[in-house]
C-alpha cells in the first residue's frame, strides 16, 4: 500500500510541477502557529531579505503620518532570522478573536505563503487566523449542524437588471423539514458585496454556532448586493475582473431602497418564509446600516426587527430617487406607530460615525422611541460588526 | 452630491485605516492589463527590489534541476524598472486562455498586490487572468443567464459522517420551472475538494456559457468531496484551518466509491432529477477520473455517460474496501452489456498517466468496447481539464 501511493506521489510530483507548485514551495514551514498559551508564531522563508515584519490587528496600533494627518495603522513587529532562510516572530498571548495580518519583506507587503486562509476587503487581501477559547470560538467552524449557503440570481425590475446575485443561508434542518422560517436581511457596507458577510463577517459560522447553542432561532439569512449598478461581487458579474472599488455607483442615492421589494419577492417566492413583520428582520453595517434605516422607514409594515451597525447615517447623495431620504421624521413616526419589536443601534466609541449616531439617538430620544444601544471599543471595523451580529441575532424572533 | 460623497470617503479613509487598507495601498497601479492586441502587461511597485520576475504558465516552460531529476517549471521573465518604484513587463500576444502567475521579488514568491483574482491549488495561491477572443471566452463570466450554486451538507452513513459538504450547480431556469433535469456528477483530483471544479475548473462559467449557446443541455452538476476522511474543503470543516494536503486519507482505497450512493440519495431526494441511467453522467479528473471509472463499474445500472479526464487508472491502495477495485474486467463486462451511451477518455500527450491510459484503452479495444478518445497537448493540468469538461458536456443527454 505504502509503495504504491508513494510511487503515485513521486510520479505526480515530478510531472505536474508546472501546474501544481503546491508540493514544491515552502516545505514544512508552519505559519501561523497558534500555540497552546494563545501566543502565535509567524514564520517565513526569505533568505535574501534584510528586514521582515508582520503587520496585523493583534499588535498595538501605530500612529502614522498620512496625507490626511496623523492616523492609526495596524501594529508592526520585526521577525528575527533563526536560520539562513527562516524568519520568526511570536506574539504575546492573544485574546480570543479572528485576526488578520500580512508580512512586509524589506518594506514590500506580501501575504503569508504558508497560510491559504485569506479575506478580501475591497481590493486588499489579508491572511487570517483565529485564536479560540472565547469569542473566536463563535467564528470557528465547530462540529455542529451547518446551514447550506447558496449564491442565487434574482431579477430586479426596479433596477432594470435581469440578473443580480445574492447569498442565502438556510439553517441546518431546513432541507429536511417542511417548516417555514423567519428571515433576516443582512446588508454589507460600501465596498462590500453579497460575499462580504460570509467571508469577512463569518456570518455562517456565527449563525451555525449560536443556533446550535440554542441562543439564536433558526432563520433564513439573506445577503443581497447593495451596489445598485453591480450584478454581483467583482469577478462574478458580466463586468469582467475589475479592481474592486470602495464606493460603487448607485449605492446611497435611493435605488437600493426602492428596489428592495425585488429581493424580498425572490426570497418569499422561493423559500419557506413566514411573511409577516414579526418574522422579518433587517440589519447592516455602515452603508448597510444606512440602508436598513431607510428601508425599514420606507416600508414600515415589513420589518419588526431593525439593526443599525455603525450606520452611515445622513451620508446620502442627491439624485432622482432621493425622496427615499426625505421626511425621515415623518417616516419614523409611521414606523413607530406600530412599535418595532427591536430597534437596535451598535457603534464603536472611536468610530468616525459616532457623532452622527449620537445625533440620531438624540432624535429617537426626543420622540420617545425606544431602542437598544450597544457601544463597544474601537472603530469602524469587522471585529465590531461580528460582535453586533452575534448580539443582534440573539434578540430576534423570540 | 460630489461634496458629500467625497467627504464620506475622506472620513472613511482616515478612520478605517486599521481595518481596510484597501484605500491605502497600491494607488492606481493596474496589473495585469490585458491589452487590445492580447499582450499582457504586469506591474508592481517594489522600490527596494533589485530583481523582479513574473513566473506563469503563459511563458515558455523552463527545465529545472530537482531532487527528482530535470523537470519542467513555469516560464519566467524579468520586469524592468520604469520609475523609481514601478516595475513592468509585457508579454507577447497570448492565445485565448485562463492563465496563472505570481511574482518573484529578489527570488521571493509573492502574489500580485493589484490583482484580487486568485486560485488556490492545494496549498498554493496564484493570481489568474483571462485572455478572451477564443477558448478563454468560455471561462469568462458572460452576460448570459447564470445557474445558482449551493454549498450543501449531506449525511453519509456509509462513511460514518453526519455532515459532508458538496457543491450543487442548478442551471438557469431551474428555480422558475417545475421541470426535472439530468445530473452530472463531476469529481475532483487528489488534493482537490468540492470547491475545485468551480474555482480552478471554471465549471460554472463553462456550463452557463455552453447552455446559453444551446450546445449543452441544461443539467444539474454535483461536485462532491472525494476525500473520504474530510467533511469539507480546508477551513470549512470541523478540522479547523489545516494546511491543505496533496493526498488525503481515504481517497483511493474504496471508501468514496462505496459511499457514492449517499451522494446520489441526497441529490435525488432534494432536487428535481430524472432518475435513470440515460439521465445520469459521471466524470472526473485524475483521482476523480479513477473514481468515475470504478463508481460506474461498481453501479453498472446507474450511469449512461462516463468521462475519464487524465484518469489515475490503477493507482488504488490496499485496504478493507478495495474489493471495489477487484475483478475490473468482469465489472466492465457487466457495464458494457447495456452499452453506455458515452464512454469518454481524455488525456494530454505528456501526462505522466499517459501510458496507464493507453493500457486501459488497449483493454477496452481487446474487449471491443467502444469509447470516445480525445488527446490534447500538455500534461496533467487544469488547462486540459477545462477543455475536457467543455467537450464532454456537449455530448451529454442528447
Amino acid at each position: 500500500m505504502k509503495r504504491i501511493s508513494t510511487l503515485f506521489m513521486v510520479c505526480t510530483f515530478s510531472s505536474i510541477l508546472s501546474a501544481q507548485q503546491a508540493l514544491w514551495n515552502n516545505g514544512e514551514i508552519v505559519s501561523p502557529q497558534v500555540n497552546p498559551d494563545n501566543t502565535v508564531t509567524f514564520r517565513i522563508s526569505a533568505p535574501k531579505a534584510s528586514k521582515v515584519e508582520v503587520e496585523g490587528d493583534f499588535l498595538a496600533p501605530r500612529k502614522i503620518d498620512t496625507p490626511f494627518g496623523i492616523q492609526e495603522a495596524p501594529g508592526k513587529a520585526e521577525l528575527k532570522q533563526t536560520t539562513n532562510r527562516i524568519w520568526e516572530y511570536t506574539t504575546n498571548a492573544l485574546s480570543s478573536e479572528l485576526y488578520s495580518y500580512h508580512f512586509l519583506v524589506d518594506g514590500l507587503r506580501m501575504n503569508d505563503p504558508n497560510n491559504v486562509y485569506q479575506n478580501r476587503d475591497i481590493s486588499t487581501i489579508s491572511n487570517i487566523f483565529i485564536v479560540g477559547g472565547g469569542k473566536g470560538d463563535l467564528y470557528k467552524v465547530q462540529d455542529v449542524p451547518h446551514g447550506n449557503v447558496s449564491k442565487v440570481w434574482y431579477s430586479s425590475p426596479t433596477l432594470g437588471m435581469k440578473q443580480r446575485r445574492m447569498t442565502v443561508y438556510t439553517p441546518a434542518g431546513y432541507t429536511e423539514s417542511n417548516q417555514s422560517y423567519p428571515v433576516l436581511y443582512l446588508l454589507h457596507g460600501a465596498g462590500g458585496d453579497e460575499d462580504a458577510w460570509g467571508e469577512l463577517g463569518r456570518a455562517f459560522q456565527i449563525l451555525d454556532n449560536l443556533i446550535a447553542q440554542g441562543k439564536v432561532e433558526p432563520m433564513i439569512v439573506v445577503m443581497p448586493n447593495g451596489n445598485g449598478a453591480q450584478q454581483a461581487a467583482p469577478g462574478i458579474g458580466a463586468d469582467g475582473m475589475p479592481k474592486p472599488q470602495f464606493m460603487n455607483p448607485k449605492t446611497m442615492e435611493g435605488s437600493i431602497e426602492k428596489a428592495f421589494p425585488d429581493v424580498m419577492k425572490y426570497i418569499e417566492d422561493n423559500y419557506r418564509t413566514i411573511n409577516d413583520k414579526s418574522h422579518r428582520a433587517i440589519c447592516g453595517l455602515s452603508m448597510g446600516g444606512f440602508h436598513s434605516l431607510y428601508i425599514s422607514a420606507l416600508y414600515p409594515d415589513k420589518f419588526g426587527y431593525i439593526g443599525l451597525f455603525s450606520a452611515a447615517i445622513n451620508k446620502q447623495t442627491k439624485g432622482e430617487n432621493t425622496d427615499v431620504y426625505e421626511n425621515l421624521e415623518q417616516k419614523l413616526d409611521t414606523l413607530f406607530k406600530d412599535v418595532p419589536k427591536l430597534y437596535w443601534i451598535g457603534i464603536g466609541s472611536t468610530d468616525f460615525l459616532y457623532k452622527d449616531n449620537t445625533d440620531f439617538r438624540k432624535l429617537l430620544d426626543s420622540k420617545g422611541y425606544k431602542y437598544t444601544y450597544m457601544e463597544t471599543d474601537g472603530g469602524h471595523i469587522w471585529k465590531n460588526w461580528r460582535i453586533y451580529l452575534s448580539e443582534f441575532t440573539q434578540l430576534l424572533f423570540k
